[in-house]
């Protein structure tokens, strides 16, 4: 079967569609990331060679707490003002069952027929460089495109996840009354990435004690970040995805949240996404924080993790496809399988000689 | 400051100690694992040249559904025979705010008196392999140690935390009518992995739904698992992890469990962990399961795959050290992420140079 002439264009021409701003070259670009087609590596270093343009907005919380409605009302908010907007919507599909279950998309449908707004959903858990870092990816790659916001929305419930929504500049956490007490937002770390705080659904029962919770645990927090910071504090985000703390970090972005959160108040704010009560609000905390970041020197410093945790996912990447797709390598682990078996190895000398035949 | 002798024990006198039983040694080979000390690989090395022999039970589901009271209920069963248990329980810590919080642990205060029963918490985050990687040589260092069982207790929100469990030979999965419904289970992938359903608190309202609820959903799933296997499906768990699938790979994870499950037929028990009712039959339905593991072959299985993949695990860990605990590629890093702010170097240019260093 012959290839259609376009799944043969070059790199090299798809970023130039892409610089010329056609969205089906954003489109193809994204494919070609999230599959990991060969030369996409050699794609996002034609689109990253431009610096980071958009406004990144991070919304997460727990399921049914009203993300994708909230989404669009912002999405909308900036349409209004004639901004374009890119939207990157992780699904928390499950890592077994694969598919994507699309019902949270539905309401987005009405956005989905202006051409100011580009929505792509992401769904796959099987991607070779793992979700996270492809993600990252691929919000680079709406970034560069030339939107004034890149709006991605993820589940708050894993690591994954939070990773992904560290990669925005401004992270909305949006809780409701009934999706549990502020003490279970603390667990999931929601409390430490957010920089604005929306209980939506404002109108239901425990609302106002749910806003109530969320300030005092953000009162205790500061109080805390005054004090003693316990051992386990400042561990960096990127580094523990990583598996790896960089001796020269910076400040971890909990340290550094701890210590934003001072110059920056973190404001919780009531909307309901349905009625539109509160997003104005909302949208209002968006571009205060966009000042703060920018005035404060915290977007530099943002973006400066981000870029080192981008090498450092690359490189992890690079490793481990240099690893496993070599013929050599998965022979002598089948092998070594064997001799598991047989008691005459463990996994970690089997791992030994692999790394041998790997390393310099 | 001189360390006391105790801390520069040899690995070699450490291992003669864990093999004679002694339950300090058990101890601190933990420790030496989680914070991943010097020696820390031959230790498990050593530790590992024995083979399994602890039959291994994870108990996962979401928060709040009685997991911990159900553990300890199975664990007091196996000591009422005369069985010794290790116990491993992963606390759902933020990433960000590290700390554990203890509560669900006071519950088995009762087990921490009864020598023939050892229960390790993991709360770290900031482990150096990951939390996954770690969390499963903990448990093989349990596992060698010569209990009859180990149980691993995780909340079944995460990859992570997926992951871990699948490390066991027999996987419960733990429901409440109000932790939502069958198909939010089915999201966070728990369906996939379990051997053995449980609906707990099963005297409140929803119960029985809920158990006919996932009795519909495991009656589907082999529908389908008899039909056509969708593109995403056979996505191998460990390899998801990875990020590598290996070609000589397995059977994926999940496409086994879908064979396996026309022989094993899940159950779907009710339970009520205060009280103890069902308690007996969750005991038996995990024995059953053992039972079936070993005569299937399926026992075997499991752990050729959990070998593949602590092997897979141990290389990348290892690429990963060797990158990043270098000064020189440290050195490339900080000069990179300089040239990436200049607009003279990508991520990807910045990692290719790294890389070069680094392979052969």
């Amino acid at each position: 079967v012959e290839r259609p002439a376009q799944v043969r264009e070059s790199v090299a021409a798809l970023v130039e569609r892409f610089r010329g701003g056609q969205t089906t070259a954003l489109a193809r670009a994204i494919s070609i990331v999230e599959s990991e087609r060969e030369g996409f590596q050699d794609l996002l270093h034609a689109v990253l060679a431009r610096g980071p343009s958009a406004r990144r907005v991070g919304l997460t919380g727990p399921p049914g707490a009203g993300k994708s409605s909230l989404l669009a009302a912002v999405a909308n908010a900036y349409r209004a003002r004639g901004e374009r907007v890119g939207v990157v919507a992780v699904d928390p599909t499950s890592p077994y069952s694969g598919g994507a279950l699309l019902g949270d998309r539905i309401r987005m449908n009405d956005l989905a027929t202006d051409p100011g707004i580009f929505i792509r959903s992401m769904a796959s858990r099987g991607s070779l460089g793992g979700l996270a870092t492809t993600t990252k990816e691929v919000l680079d790659l709406v970034d560069r495109f030339g939107f004034e916001h890149v709006l991605v929305e993820t589940v708050g419930v894993g690591q994954t996840e939070l990773e992904i929504t560290a990669a925005a500049d401004t992270v909305i956490v949006v809780l409701v009354p009934e999706s549990g007490d502020a003490i279970q937002a603390m667990k999931a770390g929601l409390m430490e990435i957010a920089d604005v705080f929306v209980v939506n659904k404002g109108d239901r029962p425990g609302a106002a004690r749910l806003v109530k919770d969320i300030r005092q645990a953000l009162h205790l927090r500061e109080g805390r970040a005054l004090g003693d910071v316990p051992a386990h504090h400042g561990v960096d985000l990127t580094a523990v995805a990583k598996g790896v703390v960089s001796p020269e970090a910076e400040p971890s972005l909990a340290t550094r949240t701890q210590a934003a959160a001072r110059a920056w108040e973190i404001p919780v704010l009531t909307t309901n996404a349905l009625s539109g009560e509160g997003v104005a609000d909302l949208v209002e905390a968006v571009d205060l924080h966009r000042d703060w970041l920018e005035a404060s020197g915290e977007l530099n410093v943002r973006r400066r993790a981000r870029a080192r945790g981008r090498v450092r996912d690359v490189v992890d990447r690079e490793l481990r496809r240099a690893a496993w797709s070599s013929a050599e390598t998965t022979a002598s682990l089948e092998a070594g399988i064997l001799r598991i078996e047989s008691g005459a190895a463990t996994p970690y000398s089997v791992a030994w000689e692999i790394l041998d035949g790997l390393l310099r």
